[in-house]
């Protein structure tokens, strides 16, 4: 409301009201002017109004809300649906030039600057999680694997005739994908299984860093383009080595790129990326925004310690984009704010302990353990060795495990990886022994829970509940040997959940 | 955008797309400034976002939507749930205090200034229909009949000992009621019948001027607080003669409250209402929004020539209001805009034409008629002698007709009325002989559509094909005896359309 | 989705995933059986998804959205602005008909299914909160005052020549002016003043019902039509003897109507209430839906342990309605379940029981105290002796509480009311004396805070520290014998807070 | 509604009118299965509330929306924020599987249906469009740059040693970038100029089919992995001789692929297309989803006539993408039906003739004329000959179109491109004069207009009159010798519209 229209409208209204109605509205545009000044989450959430209100007025700074203006070009974000106009707020030019996907739009004031700011926001993020040598961040419009893709295409520019990539082996599709799609190939490292000290079958894994620096040598740096490190991972695989990672390449004048997928919402995760980046080569650093931030999927943070390589990415990507990853992560950390986020963070931390001890007493009390994973706050896997020991035939303890995972998937819980350490896979030729696994032999079978940002306390005990029913509902079966797959909908899920 | 914010912008986008933008944010304010300044409709409708950016800032300035304010009062306009936020746009308030629904309110400068506004436009689409002479209007948070009620009500303050209102018949149950209500005693005034010169069984409804005058002199003018006219009502029944009603009102110091439900819709009539208060009494005119201005049932707007009248009705009003009815009013008038709201009436006046001339061809070719009646340009009676003849008992010919009804309703034609009259209805002690048809003995049967404000021609094309199908298949069944009517739906239905 | 539907599905996606899909589906329809099978408020409240689909499903039921329905009515439910429709889930019909406010509309299947509803809902959250004795609810689209004046035109029907309302004094205007609007006249009685027994200036009110049994032999009970009884108000006026007053209107057989405008929402208000309609004559209570459900200003819930008396206002409601009120409380009510509501209810006890501890902490703080005032859990009143003492003249001690209003009110502390026992009001020729305090005389000036539904812990504790600064700014002024009022704003606005 | 709530529902409102609204849904739900069954466009398009219908339907069906599930997997889709969650309709799970963008998610079956069904609509509408051959289509979830570059990426696979990409020139960055970010190095053919016969500074670009030919024969039909080929464009370049190109590659056994980028709205080139596929090798054809079918910036579809490669785009994404584009498109799609596509089609066939005239008769006026490029129906060229002609010095020349540019840019004219053949920039170390003319000696300035799908009949007027008044002014600005560039709007957008 500009000052004239404020004088009018004291001509309906009496001024003191105004005057404070003036008040409040300065006070939101305030808010707005600290943002932008200080390029960092707010310290308090923003409320739907605040929000929305800037986007209104983002909004109406874009060539195609305009009043009274002529569209002469082949794109004039001309939106035939309101319904599809109104869930973008109006905001339709996307982000981008074809030069650059950073880059600002001339038609597009408005969207350019909640873009440029969400990258601000971005960085300002990570350092709020514990990443403080980040340096540059990026919002990228396409999820985790592309995002990786992107970066390998980008670093491949400089170090055109490196074609591998060093990659310490973690069953996940996506980032492996990313490697072939970059038309690169992997050179798949195992990992060490460290066993307990109780010679249970159990253990956990870590990386291989005398394998991987042997790798180095036999391949030589010059063909090697970069190693692709995981973080956040299922259990019971820990987080790489990524510092030790990050001093290899260094030395050997290796890229390094992190894929920290859903590492930045635990703590200790963090903090070993911060100290790769802080004392080893780290060329970029890919988190999924969904995960992290609870988004919807479709986006990530491409961050690095140096401004350079993060530019390079920008400037690579080929034409426009979706403004909508960036929109749902500018919209969601301006209402979460730093203390929101901060709570978040907290209440995750405290509640991974807590599903930690009720999947301990469940344990103890089926005769399994919970594996004991220390570089891994997230996930959690719960043996699964009493009813399908190693004394059974391999079919029949793969019909085994496959029921309990249509078993949990058809009583409504969703994401809990039954792995039977029994599944063989060829991506693209090469060769997955015990798939899920992320390992060869592992010893025993099990299934995995993870405690991700947002998850609730009522949601773990219903977890926890639904799953010792399940278990006993499971055994209850076996015992009778009763056909083990009984409907269809357990049969074909099953396959699904493997 | 403030200032500063403007200028922070600059370090994000550069400064040419930063103050087109602004520029483009100006030219929405302005619009604001030329609201207020005009207190009249925009020449052009507003486009969404400018509806949505002011009715966002007027939300901002309501007390409780302030950032940091402490609210200690019993009434706070704390909404606890999103959606219902989300639909009022955070205008929680209601309208009006407990003095006067008019008056502005201290904790909400953003309803207040959009409540009075609202109330200016009132009063300027009013003039732009053809009521030059309203000096006030009022929207009321309640409808037609309960404005009636109200206005009534409002003037026995000041004439304490009348308790009459003079009321020529029109069928319609709210405007009776609104009399009854209001605890006074009707004087109903049967209409006259006037026939057509071919003496066929037809003819239209008037004022009996004369009967009016001197049902006056029986009461008396000090015991007859007013007349209640009413113009839009269904053909066979024209307008109310209303000049000549308020001339005798003026003579006779009589009160004369106009019920114009959805007269605002069409040129004559308004010609009619602006002729009354011109040359004779008109206390109030009461107006529906829903039908004049294509909103959600819930408003009336109350006009007229005084603006004191006005002002006693709003501070007649005990209490706080909803502001929807004002608000949905606010924000369809902003979108019409001037040229809007003309395009709108003058479709529905060449609309009403083209259906005329479809009912005539229809009712040539099923050997009946459409009723002539000059003053209603809206409602249409199409007549259904041929097959319910006066030769045939009571009871058939109202079988037949109920079963018509019924047909129409369930083949999706709504709001068509098959008046048989033969229906008698009894309100409150008042007998209604011939209920429906505004009229004792009105000569045939008939059926009557409507061509309201926002039909389109596609619809108008469709209701006549269903019409033509409908009494095909009506005659068809009657032809052949059978069971007139066939399902429960039909059944029920059919007394609902009565 | 049908069953061909499904079937089709499955030849997009597997069916296992398209039956989990279903099966959730499935589960959102059952909550619409239960609820429509119970009556009653869910358990735990819907999500706005639940709230979305059922809204959507209602909405295709009503005519105004079918598909290819030909619409020849006077009104049709068209809506000009898709905004507009949005906002009202496309529901335009309004609810009632010209005959009931609370009949079904033929065209609106949907509509009328809600407030059906939503009238059954409206029972058995007053019986969740206590008032069990209520046997029939009725949600009314106007607010408290209106609601009020229906009643009472309502009763008149049936005792035409009684003209009386006794009104033990409330200093609110619109339950005042719904006994003038209904065209009836206020005897107005006097509260006690109960004194504390320190002799302190202070004290609280309460109903003077020898003095009520006096008025009742002064007039008769022929001519009084009813006692309008008050509960929940400001302190120090206390819950009216509902109770005893119920007693003495069955012994006189004199209506009773009681105004629990915010009495739903404090457990001793709701116990007195339930205790009249059991032991004594209750013919309504009149209860606001904004103050006690959290929604939006504008409707009311008529409720009486008889059906008749409901059904009775519902009748004379002349005209359709806004649905909007009802829909207000329909979402609200579903959204908070059973568990909210009783959560809601329990934080505000425990919240006021805060409030009054820190007040009371401020009250000694400054030489003051907080009156003791035992049936009124709501509102609480804190004295304003030591700086305008009776010593001073009273134009001076009129302008010193008048700023401190304004200091208030401009500290953004939004309905705490300065009561200075020093304004005399007249409305429609009936005296005021000391208006606001409702009472002569009353002892001393104060200030009250509600804590009403809804309150946050934070918003007390910012109540408080900008009280304490508040009185500390003003007492600093006052002394300095500076000009009192500083500014246009706070001068302004004083008169407001009066 | 289920049944038994359809039957509670009458135990409300009377059965004939909850059957009457059950028909209505019913009818709802048909529209649903009849979009299933035959996987096409609705002849109509849906209203709002079918489309949002559906859309909760298809939600409620995705895991992160079942009520009383426990998520325990890392990625969940909660989303924090409500406006978020609102603004995707609750859709949180994006698209795709780490192994394939198209697949289905076990935990989004709603989501998983929208995909499925987009694409099958995506094919009807190509061939509602006329390109009848198209035999499979993928909504990509990337805008045009990054859909050729994810084909090229795809088409490596099967022969990795080709490494060069013959390019028609075509000034536009996007495409060429998204050769070089495949890692591969293009081939760029220069235009053939076609001169009109009187030999006036004017003419045409149409593809150097001989130049082609001759390149792949210097290079090799094993090293060259594709053609990209343009069609869609700004004049005076026309489109690309795909047909002809189309025989070509399959001669010598070299993929092409077709850069459509908005030429699904224009007749002729469709028609191209549709040969192109019918007689020759076309790998995939790639087009904008904004610019076809007005939805946001962000999302493209690729075409083929074999499904083959479609599919195997489609397991050559890596991971998971944003399901926004798709959505857009799918409610965009739904909304528009056969119907409104083929009227958009219509009209803007209508308009573009319409504008030619009015630039033709413009033309005429100011000395200059609109080059005659008969393979371009949406884009046209004004020359500028006049004002800075071969003449002046090239610095000159360079600075008065600059600021024509500037000038449409601040008068509100957006998308016109001023081409001064007088700019040369190098992208990649590959050197393009006359940057903008697509030809290193285009004979005459000019400047181009578009227009598009969804233009408005009125814009076309707005953009003449805008443009008239605005080389007025720039003339007279010329004339009187006035420094050029006023103020620093201009300049710096100056730079931009080159």
């Amino acid at each position: 409301m500009n000052s004239t229209s404020a004088a009018l409208a004291e001509q309906f209204v009496p001024v003191t009201y105004v005057q404070q109605g003036l008040d409040a509205l300065r006070s939101r545009e305030k808010q707005v002017t600290t943002l932008l000044a200080q390029r960092r989450l707010p310290d308090k959430g923003w409320d739907d109004a605040s929000v929305e209100l800037l986007l209104q007025t983002l909004s109406a700074m874009d060539s195609n809300n305009f009043l009274g203006s002529a569209g002469a070009g082949e794109r004039e974000a001309r939106v035939f649906s309101p319904l599809v106009a109104r869930r973008h707020f109006h905001l339709a030019h996307g982000i981008g030039r074809s030069g650059d996907v950073a880059a600002v739009q001339p038609k597009a004031a408005g969207s350019s600057l909640m873009v440029q700011v969400a990258n601000a926001l971005a960085k300002d993020v990570l350092h709020l999680a514990g990443m403080r040598a980040v340096q540059a961040a990026l919002v990228l419009p396409v999820a985790t694997g592309m995002s990786l893709m992107l970066v390998l295409l980008q670093l491949k520019v400089s170090k055109p005739n490196a074609r591998y990539v060093v990659w310490p082996r973690i069953d996940q599709k996506s980032c492996f994908k990313s490697i072939l799609a970059a038309g690169l190939t992997p050179l798949i490292l195992a990992n060490t299984l460290v066993k307990e000290e109780d010679e249970s079958p159990s253990g956990y894994l870590k990386t291989d860093l005398v394998g991987m620096a042997a790798l180095m040598d036999q391949y030589g740096s010059d063909s090697i383009l970069a190693v692709m490190s995981t973080t956040s991972c299922f259990a019971p695989r820990a987080y790489d080595s990524v510092k030790e990672i990050a001093e290899l390449c260094q030395e050997r004048n290796i890229a390094h790129v992190i894929n920290n997928a859903y590492g930045v919402q635990a703590s200790k995760c963090v903090h070993q990326v911060e100290l790769a980046m802080r004392t080893g080569r780290v060329d970029a650093v890919v988190q999924s925004l969904d995960k992290n931030f609870m988004v919807p999927v479709g986006g990530a943070i491409v961050c690095s310690a140096s401004r350079d390589i993060v530019d390079r990415v920008a400037k690579y990507y080929p034409g426009r984009a979706s403004a909508t990853p960036t929109l749902d992560f500018f919209i969601t950390i301006l209402q979460m704010g730093k203390s929101g986020y901060r709570r978040l963070l907290e209440e995750r931390k405290q509640l991974a302990t807590y599903m930690r001890e009720k999947l301990d007493a469940l344990a103890i009390e089926k005769g399994e353990r919970v594996l004991h994973v220390s570089n891994n706050e997230i996930s959690f896997a719960l043996t699964l060795g009493s009813f399908c020991s190693e004394v059974m035939d391999k079919q029949e303890r793969s019909r085994r495990l496959t029921l309990l995972g249509a078993m949990l998937f058809s009583r409504g819980v969703s994401g809990a990886r039954v792995v039977s350490c029994l599944d063989h896979k060829t991506i693209a030729g090469h060769e997955f022994p015990s798939f899920g696994a992320h390992y060869d032999g592992f010893p025993v079978a099990y299934v995995t829970f993870a405690c991700a940002l947002g998850m609730r306390h009522d949601e773990v005990d219903l977890l926890v509940t639904k799953l010792r029913k399940t278990i006993h509902e499971w055994r209850a079966k076996l015992s009778k040997q009763s056909p083990p797959v009984k409907n269809q909908v357990e049969q074909s899920s099953a396959l699904e959940n493997k």
